[in-house]
């Protein structure tokens, strides 16, 4: 059993070369999923306090969804939040390095795993919820630190991100409103398109 | 409020450069204190079955410790585990660093952080004590991994390695006998010198 868990932790070691779009706040270098997967679980630790929601949101289970939720990418690799036609397979790429890589635990924490990153998938429950707002906006504070430099790399419009993040309205104004902000900001300074 | 949190949150994305002296498991760059925070924070989620003092330790007190231990080194730089004149003044460099970051947040956050901190630095209770475990154990994985790429490096003996990782052996027999298995291999490979 120990044995199983050290090769999983061996395993996903491998996230920390898996490559996203955003870059870390001083611009030298892209980010990766590992790094990503530390800074969300901070944010999240951090903002719970002015989360609307937080009486009936269990942090520790969102933040183990996010230490979780980007181990798949070992195998899918990251697909980028506006690449469309990367999204057509992303699930079932996914799925398939979900079994692969829990698959290498013994078995109740196998499922535990799976099923925490399922429940992040399904964006149902209040921790997934939380989880994804994290996970959302924490590129789009690296980008306006970064003076756009994602968001121009890729020529996103101000819709696209508005459009991506319209759903946390309704359950977090207080966070959508910062949203808003940073999409003002981009637009401003020229670092997203107008439409 | 919410500001301050996000200046903190912007601010720590700096650990992200912070260069430790382990290699990521495929052995082709130095580890991060960002992507490493990650690491051992799934680790010790992984390995709490194992652990024997699991039912006396709040494993998310112990997270939240791994998820903050080293974001001082902001300011106060990685201090290797076996540079004896860097640990001179460790506490010292980290204690600024730690009013300094910290304190970019609001109070209540602030103080609670700080404390998790320390209470991480002193390592009595046993969240601390297994939050230091995981963070003891990890570059000893990755050392393995690695064909002991970072201990070659240095020159380190397999007694070095014993002794710093003593005080393990009475709180959890189970994973010092890891600890000795992967000294063994290291003594074994030539990837640590012998006495």
């Amino acid at each position: 059993m120990f044995t199983d868990m050290l090769n999983f932790i061996k395993e996903v070691d491998k996230l920390k070369i898996i490559e996203r779009r955003t870059y870390v706040s001083d611009g030298s270098r892209r980010e990766n999923s590992g790094e990503h997967s530390w800074h969300v679980c901070v944010m999240a630790m951090t903002l719970f306090e002015v989360y609307e929601r937080r009486e009936k949101t269990d942090l520790f289970t969102s933040i183990q969804m996010l230490l979780l939720h980007d181990i798949v990418e070992i195998d899918a690799g990251d697909t980028y939040a506006f690449d469309v036609s990367g999204y057509e397979d992303k699930r079932e790429r996914e799925v398939r390095a979900a079994e692969r890589i829990f698959g290498l635990l013994p078995e109740g924490t196998r499922n535990k795993y799976r099923s925490l990153w399922e429940e992040f998938e399904e964006g149902e429950t209040n921790e997934a919820l939380y989880a994804s707002i994290v996970d959302h906006i924490q590129p789009l504070l690296l980008n306006v630190s970064t003076e756009g430099k994602s968001w121009l790399e890729h020529k996103i419009h101000a819709h696209q991100v508005l459009n991506r993040n319209q759903w946390i309205k309704d359950i977090s104004p207080r966070i959508y409103s910062q949203i808003s902000e940073w999409v003002g900001i981009g637009i401003e300074k020229g670092w997203l398109m107008e439409d």
